[in-house]
């Protein structure tokens, strides 16, 4: 039986993790705009063309010289002549001359030598006639040419991971494909002799598996694609060879369960028998999740989880979740944040940092974080959790002291 | 040429058009675990089964009687003999014998009698005999039968869009497959006779189509299937006859383009063309997005959105992301928000809500909301966007004020 001696912070054990392997990006696809969305950017964007291709109108109205109407005003309006029309799409060039106007639609092209647009509500007519009743300054209503993207400016950059309006971006430049990382395959195993797969009724002593489920729906929101396998036994060459298949088919393995000494001992030991690296780390100062293991083989990442679904639940999101972004070669992730006040006093434990669920209420003004029943066995702590409040080792905070809770998506 | 009289602010237009055109939920479907991630739940979730089935040790240790132990002391330890040993997904059920101990793993089955479990740190041994040197009371360490999930519980209620925490819980349930609601089919139409499809090179006066693009990354947000269809020229006929194949096919269907006053008029034709109820509204006070129309054929919402993309997104967000959520059995989408202090001073047009870009810096413990630049026709305003402010018609806000920011997705 093995003890857990000096542990280590979970900065120091990332710390340590990614200095004896580093990640580097996956290879990168080439998908099309619909299927865009979400998916990380291999390379900085470089814009070949100007948006909007040509100077625009914003406004219904009459494109004119600024100069020419710097006198008008409501009492004395300024005549010009409406000489033309501007039809949407269309490729004749128009010229405004001098002392005219040029009625123009809301997107038209600006005709050579307008500057300004009037727009209609303000415009009277007479006639052939526009009356223009106040001054305009040069690019007034006017979108010119390359205002909204540069060519040549990178628009947007690589390990970006594209939003709709992104897709707009790459609509408008006519780059109906786009380079992107390829998702990360991670390997999701469950071991434990209590386990049965959630189709199956489980005899007395049993219980369904819950991780590959939760940690399935973990990797794909973090971006990777899950690679499911059955559940193990706690028994040391079944899991030593299943991790080896999870290795060759992965680009990241995790495995779950273990959660007592005796069978956490086969996880350990099948992961050192996976080969060099082995074990970096075993064993974090974190609540929950201490008995969290970082290894390797080879260059393959491999990830022991606590077997209790809530623990591997913060420790997949504490380090596996980087390691995908890095996988992905995004910046490391950064869930929005909120400042609350505590609901209640917090404590962590002298010696280990805490990742609390919280449930967010709004009263008036302010948002209170009231923390969910703290036994790591109770999932439903996370199903009504809205975000998590990390209490660094040994701090405690004050009811109604001011804490910062990362946000869980929706 | 129509104009805008007497427009309705936004909460106004929201209402008359619900009132008009009550939306009720999609079918169902059934899907497996694996499809499950942000799908939207049918009905309540009614647990068929407690969690965890039996009463489980959280530690590892000896499962003994508290009553037994409760004059335990350092100096004084309790000699409890140690009987048996649970082992992991055994079904013999075991029995503790007054005055004896069973050693028990972390997840295993209490024995009958048991009601606590000392953690093995704090047990010594001598021989047969296990030595608890402090008194437990009952209940500790032990997480009981359906304390995480009541048999006959709710556990998520219909409208509940699926995270992975409760893809965990269903697997833990047994609940392989569950009912949620059919996708909306959400038609997404582009006009304007300007406009040229992303992979074409547009001609001199041309441009691009953006907004299907970034809509159909909305509408795969907010939960449906975007429905693409060609770019329709700004003709009634084709646009009419354009919008009957989209009600037919989609739930939803949205038009986009028709900036201009001239135009505009084919996309409010072609939808009055559609039959009863058509036009519910016409225009609304908000910026951007004023020419915004709510219609109807049918019980098929039929939404015009602004041409321009910023507009066509903050419309889509404010008006048609709604409709989604009620085809879906959704609660209404918020996102989440947070307060930031204002980088400028901000001011709405007496006449018109502000639907504000920002970008948030934080400055030590707060933020700080940048907007961007306001010209509705820059989409990379959306893309450098953090959030959206909404600021009130005729309100203003002073350099430095607290604002809250509603998040767009990362």
């Amino acid at each position: 039986m093995r003890v857990f001696t000096s542990l280590l912070t979970p900065a120091e054990a990332q710390a340590r993790y990614h200095a004896a392997l580093p990640l580097r990006p996956l290879e990168t696809e080439s998908v099309g705009l619909d299927e865009a969305l979400d998916r990380v950017l291999a390379g900085d964007l470089v814009a070949e063309d100007d948006l909007p291709p040509f100077d625009r109108s914003t406004v219904d109205g009459y494109a004119v010289r600024a100069a020419d109407v710097s006198a008008a005003a409501a009492a004395s309006p300024v005549r010009l002549s409406v000489t033309a029309e501007v039809r949407m799409g269309e490729d004749r060039a128009l010229d405004l001359p001098g002392g005219g106007a040029v009625r123009i639609p809301t997107g038209g092209v600006l005709p050579g030598g307008a500057d300004a647009v009037a727009m209609q509500e303000h415009v009277g007519r007479s006639g052939a006639e526009a009356l223009i009743s106040r001054p305009l300054h040069a690019g007034e209503n006017v979108l010119t040419r390359g205002e909204d993207v540069r060519r040549g400016a990178v628009v947007l950059r690589a390990g970006r991971r594209l939003r709709p309006a992104d897709l707009g971006i790459l609509a408008g430049l006519g780059r109906v494909r786009v380079e992107v990382r390829r998702r990360p395959r991670v390997a999701v195993l469950s071991s434990g002799d209590e386990l049965v797969p959630p189709d199956v009724t489980p005899a007395p002593g049993q219980l369904r598996d819950m991780n590959a489920a939760a940690l399935a729906g973990l990797v794909r929101r973090a971006g990777g694609d899950p690679v499911l396998f059955p559940i193990l036994p706690d028994d040391l060459p079944a899991v030593t060879e299943a991790l080896r298949g999870a290795v060759a088919r992965a680009d990241l393995v995790t495995i779950s369960g273990g959660s007592s000494v005796g069978e956490r001992d086969v996880v350990v030991d099948a992961i050192a028998a996976l080969g060099p690296p082995g074990i970096v780390v075993h064993g974090i100062a974190i609540r929950p999740g201490k008995p969290t293991l970082l290894g390797a083989a080879g260059a393959r990442p491999v990830i022991a989880l606590p077997g209790n679904p809530v623990s591997a639940m913060v420790i997949f999101e504490a380090f596996v979740r980087p390691l995908i972004a890095m996988l992905l070669g995004e910046p490391q992730p950064q869930r929005p944040a909120v400042r609350a006040r505590a609901g209640r006093a917090l404590a962590a434990p002298a010696e280990r940092e805490d990742h609390l669920r919280v449930s967010l209420e709004r009263r008036g003004e302010e948002l209170w974080a009231h923390p969910l029943p703290a036994k790591s066995g109770l999932l439903t702590s996370l199903v009504h959790a809205d975000g998590i409040v990390v209490v660094a080792a040994g701090r405690r905070v004050a009811e109604g002291e001011t804490v910062s809770v990362e946000l869980l998506d929706g």
